[in-house]
């Protein structure tokens, strides 16, 4: 490993560094700084290998020794620190691998594509429901996703754990989802109770799917610019769904369902 | 609320009370005692409501206020209590209304019958995992669970919290998921990764349908009892997704698809 830009000063990770990666856990340190961290094994390696930039790992021995050719490959700068500093520095209770410390990107507007489905939250406010809609998008080949302004910050460590590394395959967007959907000249859908039976339609052509607040659905402002209002049907006695559930099966529905004009 | 049967001596919950409670957040105390507890107004007015035998209502004086027309119309002993008193007992960070003490249910075995939607847990350990599959299994109607014994505990806090009152409207077993299968003449559904795009049925028959461990899947032994492999159709590029959305998928699909013989 003798080529790696190794920090081997082990044990000597500045009280400064251990401070800023911890700030980060806050939205207002991120922002301010541009900065958020990907923690564990599968995820740091996911992000390297994505268009994100890492500028500086900190790994432990057994991380840079497993990988050392990936990450010898790369422009970054390499701090080998212990499990026990990961774990002080990060959200994983236990973390025996590695920590990036990654640039955020600029927040660019989402530019719609004919025949390409875009996934739109409307104030989905838990990490962890946002994470498993960034996995389940990822899945379906949903690609782009446009977020309110209130919905939960995608650099969140919840949201990055819970998207198991799928949140390096999307591109998305904070914004205001009314003005962008005045503007979109496709079909919108929406997921409401009292919405057609998603089970019932023959085709669907792409467009906008928007899922709604945990408690309160899609907003009315939001409603308004809906073109087609969509139900999942229930067959029991359970009151709802939780929005990452609900996302995945009208997902699941719509892509199998879709057709191109 | 003179005709409740209630204890007002507020500040005297019993120390006993209090740690015979707290034990029951651990599995061996509850399977010791025989008894499970239940949080949150709305998930304590379901099982109230339910087939489940309550023996204490802890509740606070709003509770018992807003609900007193129901609450009186129940056979059990009603206690007084504070929020806080809530709180140190239970599982919930915050719990500003009620907590029911209810007996377990005997382990009866799951007769299954023609026609009908059976779903066995091969192994989901994540108690998350579990109440929310409870909660989906309620929306789509099937009331039948077969849990194999390592599957996690059906009155851990987490799933009864997880399931959403759902907890109440469905018959679960725990047992020998081989034997049993083995003794069924249905059709049994199981997911993987390399079974038969699920998209591409044009109907299918009710009977059992298996979900797997959140990191092995469906175990050797099981997947030999399957006589139809599942699989959901990727359009993307995240490896896998979380069990209990791949259950809610599969159940929409099969719902969908349901035809009887």
């Amino acid at each position: 490993m003798e080529n790696l830009k190794t920090d081997k000063s082990n044990g000597m990770l500045s009280k400064n560094t251990v401070k800023f990666i911890k700030s980060l856990h806050q939205k207002k340190y991120r922002n301010a700084s541009q900065h958020f961290f990907v923690e564990g094994e599968k995820s740091v390696l996911e992000v390297l290998n994505s268009n994100f930039f890492t500028e500086t790992l900190f790994a432990t021995a057994e991380f840079l020794e497993k990988h050392s050719e990936f990450v010898s490959g790369q422009d970054l700068d390499i701090q080998e620190v212990t499990q026990k500093q990961l774990e002080s520095m990060g959200h994983y209770q236990s973390n025996d691998m590695a920590l990036a410390l990654v640039k955020m990107k600029e927040n660019l507007p989402i530019k719609p594509e004919k025949g390409e489905w875009i996934l739109a939250l409307d104030d989905v406010r838990d990490p962890g429901n946002l994470g498993t809609i960034i996995r389940i998008a990822d899945w379906y080949g949903l690609r782009k996703l446009l977020f309110s302004t209130q919905t939960a910050d995608f650099y969140n460590p919840k949201v990055i754990q819970a998207s198991m590394g799928s949140f390096c395959r999307v591109d998305f967007s904070y914004g205001d989802l009314e003005s962008w959907l005045d503007a979109y000249e496709g079909p919108v859908y929406g997921a409401f109770m009292d919405g057609e039976n998603v089970h019932g339609f023959q085709e669907i052509h792409p467009g906008v799917l928007v899922m709604g607040n945990e408690s309160n659905g899609v907003s009315k402002a939001i409603e308004k610019r809906v073109s087609q209002k969509l139900a999942i049907p229930s067959f029991g006695q359970a009151e709802s769904l939780n929005v990452a559930i609900a996302t995945a099966i009208l997902c699941d529905n719509l892509k199998r369902l879709e057709r191109h004009a």
